[in-house]
């Protein structure tokens, strides 16, 4: 293994047992000793890569936006309702997801760490697709592509923490998809109904899709 | 004063001086000290209402739902958006609601503490006030009273955490009326759109009208 890529690989693994350990401790009882002992990398190695717990808070958030990457669809409203499918069924199986979930709601801030930047780029990511559903006559007229974004990203927040709290997240692809079945009557053109795809296991289909190169199109497929 | 009243108005001081703890310290840093300090109460006093700091987070989560009353309605939806909106306001006032939220939507539990009563208090008071909106034929034919209570809930817990961490709450009267106006008509018959009061100032002239006894009765007033 060339030396770049096993830098790539210690600071991956680094960066999952960080997300893990900041999931279940939070970031103030967090310790770097814990990253440590889970990752199973030398000391040197996590300073190398991470310089403080603030520097290693701060990539776990970084993370987040890259995870709910989807397949592009013709159709842009599908693909930020797939994004919303991807990260809650991510947020299943990925502890360093969660992680950065946990350090963008957990109201103690770390000091140092941008605390508002998750919500700032979800918002921009998601209304940048607004914008492209509203060119391509997707929306109705009334709809602010920023404003819908912040109240999606707000609302997912606020989703996934109640998912957790009461079924461990168990519920959070119901939730999801009743998110949406109240949200896009008000938004989008109402012959565009029918064909989206907001079923509670969109986001298992869409990632299974990804692994094999065939992204689900919505129901029409 | 009599000996009850006196009991009555030393808990509230208890508890509106444990609820200003746990919303700047999180349920695991506060201690029983900070309390009795910020409440200048005798030990004796504290531990004659609560005998532990788990009693005493439990009593604050249970004031939330209590906080969200508001002057009956004619329109029970209305009734429904004045509740999210005057907890919206009175989150910028009382210490006492963000130390209950900051409990609930902080991810560590404390022990012994329900952490998913409020969701369910809060879904079940506001399915409750839904299935009244449909007996009086105020709600589109598919809407699920207790689909849609839960949503809000979720919606809420999120839209504030996310006006807290941009804006310190400032701006949460505007993103509780951006829910609204992304909610309504997929819930609403549309004969009332118009006639709702969603503006975001809501929850103060609510309040007002409260305190002088004239409540708002929506935007025909």
């Amino acid at each position: 293994m060339a030396r770049q890529e096993r830098a790539i690989r210690t600071r991956r693994a680094i960066l999952e047992a960080a997300g893990a350990v900041f999931d279940e401790h939070g970031y103030t009882s967090a310790t770097i000793a814990m990253v440590l002992e889970r990752a199973a990398v030398t000391k040197g190695a996590l300073y190398f890569h991470f310089p403080s717990k603030e520097s290693l808070a701060q990539a776990v958030l970084d993370e987040q936006v890259p995870l709910g990457a989807v397949p592009q669809q013709p159709c842009k409203l599908q693909e930020i309702i797939d994004t919303t499918f991807v990260v809650g069924h991510r947020l299943l199986g990925s502890a360093l997801l969660r992680g950065g979930v946990r350090l963008t709601v957990d109201q103690c801030a770390p000091p140092g760490v941008d605390h508002t930047g998750p919500f700032l780029r979800w918002a921009e990511h998601l209304a940048g697709l607004m914008r492209q559903a509203g060119e391509r006559g997707e929306l109705l007229p009334t709809v602010e592509p920023r404003d819908t974004a912040e109240l999606l990203v707000g609302a997912f927040a606020g989703i996934q923490l109640m998912s957790r709290a009461l079924t461990c997240r168990a519920d959070l692809g119901h939730r999801i998809s009743a998110l949406w079945g109240h949200v896009l009557p008000g938004i989008a053109v109402p012959g565009l109904l029918l064909g989206l795809d907001t079923r509670p296991d969109r986001g298992a289909r869409v990632l299974a899709g990804m692994s094999t190169g065939t992204p689900g199109r919505g129901r029409e497929e």
